[in-house]
């Protein structure tokens, strides 16, 4: 807490457009705890600098590629600290490796590569250097993903029996890798992807989930995989049946052509004693049964919630984080009219509230103390 | 688009540990759009200063009161454009004159002032000087808030008819303000909040947004209003009736002393041929209900939301906008670790996924697919 | 619960069509404590007689009008016990008044009469002759209503300071009243339904339930009454704030214009320690939310429910009461199936589920179990 | 329809006290179809006598056992039409085949039998006799779940690919079977329940369900099987992956093992265009979701749903069917006080509604009429 300074980070892949670059970088504003001051953005280099120049960076730091980039910075005092490596699946290894090499730390997306043999020579990599390596299962930083942790780390659901995820999407239900969709095209792609279709773009979330709340370890597993999509080459439904380390029991289903849902991922975990359940689309509560007892919903920011899940919490019990986005638009429009050249426009506002909301409100409050002062009689607001 | 250049922002109250300052600062942060480069963060000036210099700001420009800011940024070539005013409601008055009289735009937290005429100043200073002056009525931020407003003004729902709007909170159940909690204290305060308790604190976002929604003014009201905690001064429940300048009629409830409620703004709305409802604690949901057909709910981020709306989010459907919190989560916990000085505590991350949970994902999806080759058999993962 | 002789039932009103005649029968019908023996189903004595033989009655036992009833039954040695009043509103007051001048007892549909004066004469009457007099507020017959009750009796609450109870209806947002509807004609019309229109209809229900669950008294009312639909003689939407007698405020709406709720009766009670909702919809979940604490959702047929909850529940918890009408279904048809005449229609029973259905779950139990014997293998269920 | 008379109907098993025999009872007279005429009630000859005069039949036809009860029965003239069976499993197969042998139709409870060979020794008298064997899986006779059928028939949700159903309990987490509860008893040995436990006593609901609302065939499964709790025989936790006739892939789970549901039966289906989902313990709504378009919610008896379902629904859309259960409190809480012998005990009825409730509900109405009626003031209810 007493080091307040911003750490220098860089990041490879995440080009202007390109969707989850812009997600990494919110994040790493939102606490104001990192400075974006390098990059190689795109495997085209014109587009890296022009991505690096909107994001106003220095343009000597605007990187051709990622080794590049690792030679000049390891050359800099001002060094990046860490980079965010945010390229598809296939593109992770090169990159993380190089960095890894020259000493930098490294934030990477998952799945981690699309072989065991790459994943396991950056293992060892990490290892010998001592480095920092994050992998962003992201649905782990959910302050209450983190209260199911230790709720179950503390004993309350006694021993774990039963573990169910599921973790349905609807948007390949039909080919449209075939229709430009770029984020369908390189994910059915196995030279790009991996083995694994929904397997790995969102199974590997789910089973992580699942080893990360409950703290145990999957021993074995038996799957049964489709691609229901013609011409499909990858699965896109997964069901993986799952045996732990502690004999308890649990399936894994992750399906891309689940039509209806849009980001379904949701946990439930059955212990001796009681049960816990986690939905990712309501991520703020977590349900708590104990065996015969009625169901609790636990909301974060509640007096109900530990130490260390209130400690990832920017906002209070029935505040959605969400309200940060919305709170955040109204700022975006201010900027977006305080840029514009023209004064006038600025008047013609039509949604920003404004003193006129301000002083409606004001009137509003006068009014209705005045008509509850009169024992509760009608009272024009003009 | 085109001018990305950040605003210069300074801000007035919300010093280190002053909640709601620092969520001003996470929104401002969010898209990159503001520097905050000044400020007059408490009433304390060693205390501002040293606000100030946490967040990194140059200690020139940490001022001892707003007065002080007003005059010497006025003189500066690199003067702020905008500063937020985020002190306790009667302290808004004085600084958003000062600085609408330099020229500089306003951010404002609601209510807006603690009188009506007070308001009206402020509003005859705007009009006159044509500056921004932006009320921060959140709500209003929400993408499914505007997606209300439009399908109402464009007619989806008919005529309006009955609007219900209601904001339940518990935190103000007992008598905390004579606990020493300092929130508690100035908003049942009179001198500080001014004469509306609930009214004030949440009756005039609820009020704010049944007028934002539906494009109608109220214009009578009766208002019943109780204090029932011992010893309050201002009301601590709320219940106002509303007629409206279409004949639409509808009822505000606003309450501090509802038990079981963290933040439960509700904005129901009936139309002739269609209803809407839409609830703060799952503000991605909008519920949409044509006369005698089933219930739709649409979604954030969904096709079939309209293009503004689009405009204001920043993730896809099915990912809650705490997302990008629980993202944050992750990127912070990166921070920590590279701002300590042993390397050894690094090792002994206990919650960031690290390269281990990479290979184990990669691991997990290379045996899921090699059991599903085999027909479905079971396979260890270790 | 010794004596289980079924009681003679009579019934006014309720013709075969008339919907609510039918729910009665139902009811009495589900415990076997009662037998329709006697009625006057109609204002059109052939109509009451169709009616009364296709219930099965003693063709002498179904009369023409409600006062050939009275004379003729109460000359008989097995005369009817009860008599069960089931005519619009304006209708209730008339045989009332005849049966209990006769010493038989009577269930009455609600409001009681179309003004006070008549059913203050109906009150005389029943404590003069000691006769039951039951008002058919259903919603106070839901165990968890009941469940309610006992939570504020035994003070789980602590004092009572806010009560919102609403009852939002669609069916009547057009002029259906317009267009042979025979419901919504009589109940929108002030000589059959009284001064009340949604009011009368279903403000009354909302209203019982309110001082049935809290054991108050409301003392002072302040009413806003509209009627939005062109040529309405009376209300369809209806706001009244209430004052308990206890200080406790409150406020009721009611609405038969809500587009988008079929029979929305949803009533939350807030004290200093804890609050309760509880939602017709969903009427065997009771919410409890002690102060600062998780919410619970206590079901009836849970350990969690008191003994006299108990009682007024015919299965064991998770099982919606709607489940014993499943379970008739198949009934019915089975019973549909039997009085055909001809048996090769019988085999071409499309849904109810038959020995072929029961072989299937026969065999997919021998065969999971064979499966999973052999460790977990793919096995053919032909 | 046209043909209303009663059915004769006999019971084998059921006797006072036993859950389910009175949940058939219900059932068989909600509708008023079926008149129970006689039964083997229990093992024990003096409790089966006991059962069946306080279910107010002759004595003559309270047999002592059911071999009694078909012989002399069949030389009966008005023998009864049908028998239901409703003991443990492994005493379905002698009764059934016995009746069927007699020429009597029977209404079975599932699991059918203990063993395949049975069952299809069953299925062939069925045939052979043209006589009619319905068997009770009792959630196919819930309305919503007939229109989801009805709505993949006619092709509303494309071509099925994928359908996950589960039936989680939490009643038997732990060894109740050894504390004397006897339904756990009997449910947990091998002897009576057949080789399967929650796969015999749930999991074949779960499947039947499957295939009875999608249309399809269930070809092969794998499955896996466990008891948890120490010394149980039978598994309580069972997966069951499903491959159909049409290439659709399915998971069925069903556990008595977890913790916090009590009968959690949910059903959903994904098709090439749309989804449907159905849980049991809300089942009067039915969730649609085309792809890329809003969730819909169906609910019975609503303008929405096609007209098969609507034949099997009681009561209007909003009104849970549970509605008529309410219902039929009041009216038991009427017979228990008619069947009183002293009066006076009649008048301290604390809860049925009676003439005050009456009266209460008319003077709202008229007050609240009179307080609108002034413009809307504040007015005594005494």
């Amino acid at each position: 807490m007493g080091d307040n300074r911003r750490i220098r980070l860089g990041m490879v892949g995440g080009g202007i457009g390109a969707f989850f670059g812009e997600v990494h970088r919110m994040a790493a504003r939102l606490d104001n705890r990192f400075e974006l001051v390098a990059g190689a953005f795109s495997s085209d280099p014109k587009r890296s600098r022009e991505s690096g120049e909107q994001l106003g960076l220095d343009s000597a730091r605007c990187y051709d590629d990622f080794a590049n980039m690792v030679s000049q910075e390891s050359q800099r005092q001002d060094c990046i600290e860490v980079v965010a490596v945010v390229t598809p699946n296939h593109l992770h290894f090169a990159p993380a490796q190089a960095f890894l090499e020259a000493g930098i730390h490294v934030i990477c997306d998952k799945p981690l590569t699309t072989s065991l043999k790459e994943a396991r020579q950056l293992q060892t990599l990490v290892i010998e250097s001592g480095l920092l390596f994050a992998v962003t299962y992201t649905y782990c930083g959910y302050p209450m993903v983190r209260e199911a942790r230790e709720m179950i780390g503390r004993g309350d659901l006694g021993a774990i029996r039963v573990v169910q995820v599921e973790y349905p999407q609807q948007w390949l239900s039909s080919a449209i890798e075939t229709t430009g969709q770029k984020q369908a095209a390189w994910r059915t792609d196995p030279t790009c992807a991996g083995v694994g279709g929904s397997l790995g773009d969102i199974g590997t979330h789910a089973f992580h989930l699942c080893e990360f709340v409950t703290g145990l370890k999957v021993e074995r597993i038996l799957a049964d995989l489709k691609a229901f999509v013609v011409g499909r080459q990858l699965d896109d439904n997964a069901y993986v049946l799952l045996h732990f380390n502690n004999g308890a029991r649990g399936a894994l289903w992750a399906s891309q052509v689940a039509v209806g849902h849009d980001n379904g991922l949701r946990l439930r975990i059955y212990g001796e004693r009681a049960s816990l359940e986690w939905f990712q689309e309501a991520p703020d509560q977590l349900q708590y049964t104990p065996l015969n007892q009625s169901r609790r919903t636990f909301t974060r920011g509640s007096d109900a919630v530990g130490d260390s899940t209130a400690q990832l919490t920017r906002l209070p019990a029935g505040h959605p984080e969400g309200l940060l986005e919305a709170f955040a638009n109204l700022y975006r429009e201010v900027a977006d009219q305080l840029v514009m050249q023209n004064r006038e426009e600025i008047a013609s506002t039509p949604l920003l509230p404004t003193v006129d909301a301000g002083v409606r409100g004001v009137h509003f409050v006068e009014t209705a103390v005045a008509s509850a002062g009169k024992g509760g009689i009608w009272l024009s607001l003009e």
